[in-house]
């Protein structure tokens, strides 16, 4: 049988909580490395996977799906795991936090991320000095969630907002590496801390890490990845 | 019977696209005004409801649930309407652009709108410079998806995703009301337009216009809201 699924995917790049996702509920898939140092995702033939050229794309029976919660959601559904139902009465709770993770924690990583694709350069700094605090500010919201330990957002059951999140404060704690990144310490969400701890042993994570040279502590205290193949910027 | 639904909004504000969805479901509700004027989103009442303090919530069965693109996905599985379900073929098209709409195009109009939350207000029209031609290039692909016109993205069957950029290219011909907007121009969309178009004669689309005061032509050629009660900003 073919494998149903091919993952466009960077080392450490937002592919990776696709992949996470993935091994988590112990689907088959191939990978095919978006070549960022020759800007593979702005070629013709990524783009016509993806016509923003973001990574990842997920290749499904039903064809290519961007939008890294866009696939998590859809994952989620049709293999009925890692998310409640779409009869769940916990359903409006989990995709108000999916819908806040994407549009605005995720969105606001980008600015600090790629600053330089929403202001000339010479201003990035200056946005990334005003991003860092709305970015504390919506972890300080994550956390006060992970206080309440809804099912869906807990370790013991972790979702696939669950596993976005700890790869987002991953990234936080990486990127971008040039910059001031002393704002993020991990110790301030205690709840959220306790979270990325329990996610670390889970066999996902340790595919992942292999597959992308992660680190030992990818989410409580990561590295820059050393992949196989592949850059990570 | 109670109504199951409480909508808490301010005229043409981002819940203006949940009206609509509920008026074109044909659920019923009742609305709350949420006084922009006296800053009503950030209090404690408001903010019990949404952490966030941001316009709109639903209160519903389920509890309050925030985030637009949230809300309008729960409606839409909760009461099968204006979306494929979660079985469809067409899910998985469906909830990449949902997300994009949410993530990219919603994300981005908010720094428009709001560029002082991300920078300090001398930057602040260099911000909006950067933002435009993002915007612009949005809208091209949205263009493209609408040229395909698949059934969930197209007038003869709106979806929430077709209101929901409706009331976006709305936003982005009339605000913010001081800067440039000389750069959004419906006819550069010719797809877009003839959607909007014929969104406008809909039954939903006059129950709004009465409620907020929107004037004749909301999305084609929109004026500032008038509204019976509350105020736009």
């Amino acid at each position: 049988m073919e494998t149903p699924y091919r993952l466009h995917y960077a080392p450490d790049n937002a592919s990776l909580v696709i992949r996470l996702a993935l091994d988590e509920m112990g689907l088959p898939y191939e990978t095919a490395l978006v070549d960022r140092t020759r800007n593979a995702q702005d070629g013709a033939a990524y783009r016509a996977l993806n016509p923003n050229g973001l990574i990842p794309v997920l290749e499904t029976p039903q064809g290519p799906i961007f939008e890294t919660a866009a696939i998590l959601l859809w994952l989620a559904d049709t293999h009925a795991q890692m998310a409640p139902a779409p009869d769940s009465p916990d359903r409006a709770a989990f995709l108000k936090w999916l819908f806040f993770a994407s549009n605005t924690l995720h969105s606001d990583l980008r600015i600090l991320f790629y600053a330089e694709k929403y202001i000339a350069p010479a201003q990035a700094e200056t946005l990334r000095a005003g991003i860092r605090p709305r970015l504390r500010q919506h972890l300080t919201r994550l956390d006060a969630l992970a206080q309440e330990a809804p099912d869906w957002f807990s370790a013991d059951h972790p979702s696939v907002l669950t596993f976005y999140v700890a790869c987002m404060m991953r990234w936080m704690a990486l990127y971008p590496a040039k910059a001031d990144r002393s704002w993020y310490q991990l110790a301030d969400t205690p709840y959220l801390q306790k979270i990325l701890m329990q996610l670390e042993p889970h066999p996902s994570t340790r595919a992942a890490i292999a597959a992308e040279g992660l680190g030992v502590t990818p989410f409580t205290s990561p590295t820059y990845a050393n992949p196989p193949e592949g850059s990570a910027t």
